[in-house]
């Protein structure tokens, strides 16, 4: 289906600049589009792109309008923050191809009489929903789905294949789980007695905000005697796991393979790299960013940009890098004997 | 349902400080707490907390007791490991609570009439148990598992769903798998022929001891040529990768996220803390404790704590020292260059 | 079943020295076989246990046959790779063994009839195949398996038990997906708008070619734009994350629980070490190694051999190293302020 730029800009805004009856199909990238599509600048470094792209329309910062705009062929869509505005039209663009799930439930699912399952949901095949459960109005649950006793899911959710959403869990409105996420699962919780652990049950459930989106394979731990909030807005990426007790506050983000130990409080706003490890029992500041890869073992009171992961090299440099890590408290003693011969010179010298 | 202070001691031993008829229906924080709680007081710097705590008892140590115990308004009872005494006072609380499993075998289940299913076991929907596989006594087996041709599941195990139990692995009694985690699938065995990947069948088993958890979406290969041994009272988390032909010694506990890769040999009571990773074929002393994040390349040969991770930095602060990081070799011939030219500036001076 | 060494040099070459009538069951390592068992040498740390070996039969190097061959008392085939040679010897002998699947769809699998399923197939319990899907001849989609809607499976594939494989992805031939892997979930797209994630639709599709291998519960991303690409003979481990947009070269390799940011390019023949971690955006050049739990930020541009760890030590000792990596900056300028005093003495000295 075609979209013409006048009606783009209708729906989301926008400083027309060409023109307004320019039809477009969908987003392709600036090197790659044809003059069937939309495409966007962000990234500072294609700028050189926009003479060369071949798309039927741009959308573009003013920033960048005033520097490389005029290059461009077709017409242009300026808008503050392009990147957003990508996003809500490809969502249009894709509502066009978006084939409407089938309401009801299949016939394999197994449901319990209890559970209370909306009239317009959607529940696929091979589904187990258990006593009390409730799944909202136009929420999707798909294939192999599990949803455990007394859980409520929110209206207009959609869980992907094989997701588990353990008993008495609770999730929002709108709320997107990717396939294979376990929520509510049990955590780590062990008392040492003599060498043997015995187990701590997990007594607290999972309760998650509106327009929360979990990745797949992600996993999140039910509380063990409180319960662990994921709040409003909050994104979590593929392979994720939350310990027991966390709290993750509105509108954070977490990037793939992030692991969060039990009881870490997260602020609002707070972005995570992927494969960044959190110590347990910390608190992270609102607007704290954690670069990929880095490890938190103390909590960050202060918003900013953290880091810490070792530097890359070739593997013989990082043999002898790795050696001398471990030597630097002989190297501080080396430069204090210096310090210390040095200044005796220099006062003889005097 | 209520307990008397009586009748946990009675039970779990501890020695009684105040009115043995006080009742209690269960557990909450020390700051949470209300007259119908029980709390206990494990971590030091919540001592303070005693004073405030509405509980209407506290477990509490002999020498916690001393310093802080007059300051608590309700009953205490005396224990030496307050910890595992609320492990085993919250299990008992938890056992009320529960609701027993069906026994016997969901309809929609499809399993092969040569499996052997111990007629008090549990078996949810959409499980699949395929030829000569054995399920012992109640067991409870949920909705969506898969166990493969062949497989021993000892009594009283629980699989939550999605757990998937490949062909010919063994678990001894009482063990708790998690959703999601996969047992037995075939390890990372290639030889590389000119470039090309060609597969080793992996013939070996996973065998599992008794009173094993294992956590949501952790995998454990099965061994190449000899089997991957978890023994007896083992406990792993969430996301745990354990490699082909490991071994991991009785009573070890490893945290979320943690990898270890193939052929690594764990002694007993060692704990890994979280996203730890263990390289392949080493051999890792009973009681070594590693500690969340760090990365084992070579075995550790004496019981202790270790780590090694890269310390968190505000970014800017980061990328300087990254890059002297690098420069290490260069600062070491530095001071090597300063002392010899001290030394000469010194032997001169005499 | 057993084999004559002289069929195994009939089928894969190599050069017999002994008895070519021996018969051998199959595969065991050095130190475990018996006269029934063949083994090989390839470390060269066990060439000590070649003359103490029990085995009937051994696989060896020219050069290890030349220096530790006359030890054996068993016959041997010298191979130019033992290895390799073991890999499709220990295929044929795993041959023997396997049972062939039911060709065919259970009855319980739920299929679209606009889905075209080869009749060589063999589709187990619970799967589902949604809309225009296409399996082709003789792949085996085990238990619980969902595939999407207009995805293609190249025949000869083998999909473990609760594979995802979702709409419009494509596999070549011969491929395998362990337990749990998901294929083709949408990535982690999100426009940034005052502090609100926006979703950007993720339109492209998982592209993977023949003979490749993906891990227990590892995820690979749908792309958002373009496709991600995952070429002929690729093997993954479990547990690893690959991001949208990425692609990985032919034959390329990577071990259990690495993560790989999206749009990541990967050339042939790399390998990646368990847990290493690779940012987004970035360029890898053929025949990279990446070793375990290395951290790549930046595009590796040279062939080679690339290490980023923090190197392990007693906790103690950590925590002052640590201290004194974020302290190398001070360190740095005491040895500058050093040289300056150092020179400025020399200089007065002559």
């Amino acid at each position: 289906m075609l979209i013409s730029l006048a009606e783009l800009v209708d729906r989301f805004g926008g400083q027309l600049i060409g023109n307004g009856e320019t039809k477009v199909a969908g987003f392709a990238p600036l090197d790659n589009a044809d003059s069937s599509h939309i495409t966007f600048l962000t990234n500072p470094r294609l700028r050189n792109e926009v003479k060369r792209s071949q798309a039927g329309a741009l959308i573009i910062s003013p920033k960048d309008n005033q520097l490389v705009g005029d290059l461009f062929k077709g017409s242009r869509i300026v808008a503050k923050n392009p990147y957003a505005y990508f996003a809500h039209a490809a969502q249009l663009f894709e509502s066009f191809k978006t084939i409407p799930p089938v309401q009801g439930i299949h016939p394999s699912a197994v449901i319990d009489p209890s559970a209370k399952v909306a009239p317009t949901a959607s529940i696929g095949p091979f589904v187990t929903i258990e006593a009390e459960a409730e799944i909202g109005e136009n929420c999707v649950i798909e294939a192999g789905c599990f949803i455990g006793r007394k859980a409520k899911v929110g209206a207009g959710c959609r869980f992907f294949p094989r997701v588990i959403f353990l008993n008495e869990c609770e999730i929002g409105e709108r709320g997107v789980l990717r396939p294979g996420a376990v929520i509510g699962c049990e955590g780590f919780g062990f008392a040492n007695e003599d060498g043997v652990w015995v187990k701590i049950p997990q007594t607290g459930r999972v309760i998650i905000g509106n327009d929360v989106q979990i990745g797949a394979n992600t996993t999140i731990d039910r509380g063990a005697l409180s319960d662990t909030i994921i709040e409003n807005g909050v994104k979590l990426d593929n392979q994720i796991q939350i310990g027991h007790n966390c709290h993750v506050g509105e509108n954070s983000a977490m990037a793939g393979c992030v692991g969060v130990a039990g009881s870490a409080i997260f602020g609002k706003n707070c972005t995570v790299g992927g494969a960044a490890m959190i110590g347990g029992h910390l608190t992270i500041a609102d607007r704290t960013h954690i670069t990929a890869s880095s490890v938190v073992q103390s909590s960050v009171t202060e918003p900013g940009v953290y880091s810490g992961f070792y530097p890359l090299a070739k593997h013989q440099e990082w043999e002898k890098t790795a050696v001398l890590v471990r030597k630097l408290g002989t190297m501080r003693d080396r430069i204090r004997e210096l310090e210390k011969t040095v200044k005796a010179l220099t006062e003889t010298e005097k």
